[in-house]
């Protein structure tokens, strides 16, 4: 069975994602805020492309959350920022999430089977989630405006290694073992470096540093979120 | 100055490579045979894209070479195994040479301002040719039918690595620092893995084992091939 890296989403997405797991990263953003979201008590988070989308969904409670270059939506609760909602109280609530690159790669990836929500902060969690279902695994990785992003790379990376280690027959692809390897080799190394990819660098000029020592910690959070037609929600395990 | 990686090659390559230094590789194939036929003696090495085109600059003593899926062409003296050319005399000869991936690289690189041909083999020497040539540099994966090969990747990083040694100023973007990562880390343990790439299964299934470990030894020749109207040459060193 395969497990394959999509190293970052354009206008569409040229692998057939149908009867696939698919597990969408946005390190440095989405994801890390979907997975530190519904850890942290909310009850979903609806993933919408545009921002009045957003604001009409807005209302019963309901927490706006997005940005536009890094930066917050003016008028919304929230930016994207993961480590600043951890300050922020979630319990049973419902998120409207719009993002640049991490919301977009989401919605094009609707056609898989189940799609499941990864970071560093849930990777066993969601690695065991993903193998469970028993079917070819896609990596999507959202990267930043159409090109490729380093953090959303070795993440994936992180990905195939640890379904590997759950199931030793999976066959990865050549971009697989390049990202498996970085990732091996980082995590001996410490993460620094990953915080010069040109996402870490843009953050740190916002003066969000903390967001990225938030989102390069592995296996915080034991959940997976899961895309559902209501939204993204815990999945429920086995 | 910026020094990027275009992974593979599709039907066009979307960077403008206008005023670059392009960097050509195909390293389990097309290049290192170039490499290889240059450092050897050979005269000049004239790249096309289609069978019948080599078969039409035939004669004058001219060597056709050229794979389809890996073998030899009918009636052609040659495939393009590089590790097999070190027992073909090429002294001042020409040779007319057609691959899958690498010669089309080739071709779709024309627009480039210099177009080197690398590989391990010759990896410090064109490297250091390219530096000196004080322009962005672009390092062109031939991939393998419209998709990454890991080898290709993995000397895309050497070259960075070895650039950026030269001239520290070079900035790499998300995807070069995944690469040089990769790179130094199979430096480190051997490149046994990168024999289990799609493209090296493939050549081992052939037989032609000794030509990965033929296309891996790093800096076997002093040399840097560019690509002229004539054909490919050697390059005048300064």
């Amino acid at each position: 069975m395969e497990i394959l890296i999509v190293p970052y989403v354009r206008d569409s997405i040229e692998v057939d994602l149908s009867e696939k797991v698919v597990i969408v990263l946005d390190i440095f953003r989405a994801t890390s805020f979907i997975v530190t979201a519904l850890a942290l008590g909310a009850r979903r988070v609806i993933p919408v492309s545009t921002i009045p989308e957003a604001r009409r969904l807005a209302g019963k409670g309901r927490i706006l959350a997005g940005e536009r270059s890094a930066e917050k939506i003016e008028g919304f609760d929230l930016s994207n920022s993961p480590s600043a909602l951890r300050y922020f109280p979630l319990e049973k609530k419902e998120l409207i999430l719009t993002t640049t690159n991490g919301t977009k790669a989401i919605a094009k990836a609707k056609s898989a089977e189940y799609q499941l929500i990864g970071s560093f902060l849930n990777l066993s969690a969601c690695a065991r989630s993903a193998v469970q279902l028993e079917r070819p695994i896609v990596i999507l990785c959202s990267g930043t405006q159409g090109a490729f992003s380093l953090e959303d790379g070795v993440a994936a990376g992180a990905f195939i290694d640890t379904c590997l280690q759950m199931k030793p027959t999976f066959q990865m692809d050549d971009l697989g073992m390049m990202a498996r390897e970085s990732y091996q080799s980082w995590r001996r190394q410490g993460w620094n470096e990953l915080k010069n990819s040109r996402g870490g660098r843009r953050i740190i000029e916002l003066g969000l540093e903390d967001d990225l020592d938030y989102s390069l910690q592995i296996d915080r959070f034991p959940i997976t979120p899961i895309v559902t037609k209501e939204g993204i929600v815990l999945m429920e395990t086995h």
